[in-house]
């Protein structure tokens, strides 16, 4: 909790003088003011973010968290449970929507194991296992208080260790067969939305298996009365390991001045933890995409980000927020390449 | 003429055959079906267009033209009329944003002189100017229905000669003060809709500026009385040579199955035309933004494309064209190079 709560201490405000220096320069720059839209605020929101009036973003990284989930057992989910161990391997051997999706946007991809039912043997994935997969949220807290606190701690190590390697910009993605469930049912207790204005299709269930879902979700917010006036608490009873992993990561960031890529609903609800926990951590994210997910424009509108992306997207991962570190990259050349008027000999406005 | 007609003769239908092995192929990528919603989507229409049921973007190409406008005489733009001629140099020193989201893409760009006000000597620019500038519009049409051919055919040139070279995906862009005023004539002639309608700011003009450029639209209308049902008779008088020239581009591309990603409103001016020329060039336009615009959303409805991206951009160029030619090119990388289930060893859906 102390190491936790030292890193909440450490996220300041954003820069101001760095975002008025690069509006200044946005408006100098070899185009109409505004001419770029979105892509201005970004790399204004950047410069803010890191305090570099021209940032660069070099080092590129994702972390792709995974977990298994024990409300998988009730059949919310339209693949089997083994499917996250299959995948994190997917993953380490390249073969991944994350790993092409990285790769085209020159980032790097670190996976950990937040809390996967088996054992791995493999040395490029980063052990974080918390247990062998969350309880039964329906029958109980899907974790103990500790653990909730412990797996934000285990992200916010990741993210330590990673930072010292250099990190520009840091995409966070998620693997973890079941986890739309919890997701779906921290964004009904934090929000105070419907569960079933929050709870979509997943992997692709069928009717029947929403209607089951969502009787899931409800029962486990009877059964575990999360607080919704406590993040921490609503992880611990209706979340996962990998969604507490990627909330210590986004912490971690926003307390370094790293901005940090939100990528679909999952990380969407370990936004909506992290900034429970840590309100401030807002100003680092930058939300990546509209995940098809209904729960994820909810969440996004409740923390107040808009998406750069709509592309109806829903796989996780970090792939969209593969694609939104490209933009963010994009956004930043414009600020830090283009030629001024003067530069260029270009004359201004009449 | 005939150089138009056999381009357009050689325009076929899309590769259905293509098509459904891409779409089969994503269904058995390790990912839920569907899950990647508009990248799986690209994938399939480039893998139809190419005939290549896993098509590779490596040669990314970008072509931007320029010209004056004699409406600029009118007052209708925030930037001086020699601003045409500084931002090619601007493009050609590599100073301007579309090479800084060019070089982002990994696309080349090539700048063509299609009627600019004044001569260049920089052996890096393609040279097809048809003169200095088309006529004013609002005194009788821009050019003659000789010249926009011949600017339609040039810009067909341009792709031929590009295409020897190689060509996996083209992007069209524009710079041309004043431009969005013809462009806004066109898409009134053509789509039937209202001028006001499809009228905006440009580069930024005010309120009184913006009543003055609907008023030379609309009196440019009445005085050339062009031929919605020939659209060529509407650029030759409401149009401009760049315009031409991106549509003969725009054909070229078809005819040689190269998918040809549209940047914004005045792309989309160009692309209306082409379409207007050879409905089933329609097949073979990736839309790539939303432009701030107002007649661009008119323009892509009614083409019937969608668009990639929607970042409140407005600038030209082919900067839109870049940042959506980037997205092509990672829906294509995932159908190319992610795992099957099979490979993976990774259970499919219960």
């Amino acid at each position: 909790m102390r190491f936790m709560e030292e890193t909440i201490k450490k996220i300041g405000a954003l820069d101001e003088h760095a975002i008025s220096v690069a509006r200044a320069r946005q408006d100098i720059l070899t185009k109409p003011a505004g001419s770029l839209g979105t892509l201005e605020g970004i790399s204004q929101k950047v410069a803010g973010i890191t305090g570099n009036v021209m940032p660069k973003m070099k080092d590129k990284l994702i972390i792709t968290m995974a977990g298994d989930h024990g409300v998988t057992d009730d059949g919310v989910s339209a693949y089997p449970k083994e499917v996250t161990a299959q995948m994190v391997y997917n993953f380490l051997n390249g073969g991944a929507a994350i790993n092409v999706l990285a790769r085209h946007a020159g980032a790097r991809v670190v996976i950990v194991d937040m809390g996967v039912a088996v054992d791995f043997t493999h040395e490029q994935l980063e052990s974080k296992k918390i247990a062998y997969g969350t309880a039964n949220m329906v029958k109980g807290p899907a974790m103990s208080y500790e653990d909730a606190v412990r797996s934000i701690e285990a992200g916010i190590e990741v993210f330590e260790s990673e930072a010292k390697k250099g990190v520009d910009i840091v995409g966070v993605g998620d693997m973890g067969i079941g986890n739309t469930t919890p997701s779906s049912a921290i964004v009904a207790v934090i929000t105070g939305e419907d569960v079933e204005k929050v709870t979509g299709r997943g992997t692709g269930i069928d009717d029947a298996g929403l209607e089951k879902k969502i009787g899931a979700i409800e029962e486990a917010i009877r059964v575990n009365k999360p607080n919704n006036k406590d993040a921490i608490d609503v992880l611990a009873k209706v979340g996962g390991f990998e969604i507490g992993g990627m909330a210590g990561v986004i912490l971690a960031a926003a307390s370094h001045r790293v901005p940090v890529v939100i990528d679909g609903f999952i990380s969407g609800t370990a936004a909506l933890v992290a900034y429970g926990i840590a309100p401030a951590v807002k100003d680092y994210m930058i939300a990546a995409h509209r995940s098809v997910e209904r729960g994820h424009s909810v969440t996004l509108d409740y923390i107040g980000l808009k998406p750069l992306l709509d592309l109806d997207m829903r796989l996780g991962e970090g792939t969209g927020a593969a694609l939104g570190i490209s933009i963010v990259d994009a956004a930043c050349k414009i600020l830090g390449e283009m030629a001024t008027f003067e530069d260029a000999g270009v004359s201004e406005k009449d």
